[in-house]
């Protein structure tokens, strides 16, 4: 039973979990949709209620039926590095690949299903506030009188990017910045705009939940630093415990998303409560494990290596609506419930 | 309770829907993602674990909790129409709209989350394979050894497009076209090809599935016709009754894959078995409306205007794996049993 990952080929993060993988001896190929049609084959045959299926790559042909896991890491553009790409070439040998995928029986880390969904910071943040976890407040709005209300409520607010910055050449930073309600909103208007309270922060913490792996990492904030992304502050990334209310948080968010993976970020506050800020569904882990040397990409690899179970957790639950009618209304974010409203056990298996 | 469409200015099929709607006298928005964010707007603010939201067009004002369901028509790229659009501005404001959309608790026709792998080719040979239906032995490959294989072992096959005609300006249609084994396969290996036993047809067979109900249309056949979609031929639409068995394989594959709405094609052969060829998660019911009578339009208003229930179906189920392991191998399509393997009930409501 092999692994696929579907990726380019200058990814670190999955050499990382290759060489776990190789080091477990488990079968793996690396694949990237970029290679089809001109460097890499497919071929899906469907007859009298059977279903076969081969990739091929680098010379190594491996079978659609023993595929146990696939992990999206960072998968090229189909066709992208065909002698003649287009847009239909895309869409073919596209339609092909993931149509052939997702008609096997591996399990996905994460099912581009369960990932749609989950990329969008507003379905977070709810997703968030029903997992019991504590959530600033948020406003994302195209109302520039909207956007200057609240930050006169909230006196101190943050203005980031819902999509991350653009893909431009050359690339350009786009750090969470710190405004006051004076600022000019007028802008607001000409795009949907994330403003956030300013949590002042005595930390970053970067939390990962790899199937039911928690690993979690603190980075000392310096005095006022709003974007621990930017500028070095010369603490490095520790390991930290994760409190319990918090662990059980993630799991019900991971439950009702029907994610395998994700990277949660959170700033921890002057009284050491951590704050969802947000949970990528394909965040980095590399940097943090060399840091800390916690085992991660270990985890990603004995999670893609499990065997098949006869009830397996291999499909993605539903990628559900945040809110139940009739849910009691949450308590102040201060004090998550112990069991947060919304969640219900999830039909995994089939 | 409102009902939003997401979708263009110009959609007749939309327009059939907002006409019954407004004759069952249910409140609706249509709303296109690409007047934001000049001539649409938006705000959603998270707060103390409670979220409230509004989208606004045409003077109109629709609060997010007060929305009913979602229907995905034909909606607009998000922020098309902008001043100044731009790939970043389309990403922050499709990041806002359907990040806030998710977040509610409307039901969908179709949720993105579902139409994703229900859109794949392959995967709905697959899922129909499990649901049931009869599927013509199908290759999807990049390799011409594999298709002059199959050409030769099916004698008569159909090529056709895995994604549909290219996005071309002036159009380009592709249509389904019947070739035999001694064909030039060479011209495989520069995309991935889909290649089908050829079905001698005497009718084409739409079907619309809207939640549980059931419309069917049969088209005769011109002598020797390959693709119904090219040309005249002289044969209207005309209702056709649906045989119990396609039926129940209908419904097990509208709950394998989450959707509230499909438009399935089928060949009927000299002996009248209807043979699957596809699902279109988005296909268009408009022309079969006005040749038929049949009132699909009034049955997708009617699914779109049911009020909530306790527990209602409005989350899709998972985009399952196709197949579980260890199901008993299939029977030949041209007897389906009658609990097809791979199918079990699906859990909707939280």
């Amino acid at each position: 039973m092999t692994v696929l990952i579907l990726t380019c080929r200058q990814d670190v993060t999955a050499d990382l979990v290759v060489a776990e993988l190789r080091e477990q001896g488990v079968p793996l190929v690396r694949f990237d949709p970029a290679d089809l049609p001109d460097r890499a084959a497919l071929s899906a045959e469907f007859d009298r209620g059977d279903f076969t299926g081969y990739l091929s790559t680098e010379g190594r042909l491996v079978g659609i039926h023993g595929l146990r896991s696939i992990w999206v890491r960072r998968p090229g553009r189909p066709a992208a590095h065909a002698a003649n790409p287009s847009e239909w070439l895309t869409a073919e040998c596209g339609q092909a690949l993931y149509g052939m995928l997702y008609a096997t029986t591996a399990r996905w880390m994460n099912h581009p299903g369960a990932a749609e969904p989950a990329r969008h910071k507003p379905f977070q943040l709810r997703v968030a506030q029903h997992s019991g976890f504590a959530v600033p407040s948020t406003l994302v709005t195209t109302y520039p009188r909207a956007a200057r209300d609240f930050a006169v409520r909230c006196a101190d607010i943050v203005v980031k990017s819902a999509s991350g910055p653009p893909s431009v050449d050359p690339p350009v930073a786009l750090p969470t910045t710190r405004i006051g309600p004076d600022a000019d909103f007028s802008d607001v208007a000409a795009a949907a705009t994330l403003l956030q309270r300013y949590i002042p922060k005595r930390a970053d913490i970067r939390l990962f939940c790899v199937g039911a792996e928690l690993f979690a990492a603190r980075k000392t904030a310096a005095s006022g630093q709003v974007d621990g992304r930017f500028g070095c502050h010369g603490h490095p990334w520790e390991p930290v415990a994760v409190p319990a209310r918090i662990a059980k948080s993630v799991h019900a968010y991971m439950t009702f998303t029907g994610l395998a993976y994700g990277a949660f970020d959170f700033a921890e506050d002057a009284d050491g409560g951590w704050w969802f800020l947000e949970c990528n569904q394909g965040g980095q882990f590399g940097f943090v494990e060399l840091e800390t040397g916690q085992p991660i990409a270990a985890a990603v690899a004995s999670w893609l290596a499990a065997p098949h179970t006869a009830r397996p957790r291999r499909s993605p639950p539903a990628p559900r609506s945040a809110e139940p009618p009739g849910a009691p209304p949450m308590p102040p974010p201060e004090a998550p419930p112990e069991t947060p409203p919304g969640i219900r056990p999830t039909h995994h298996g089939l």
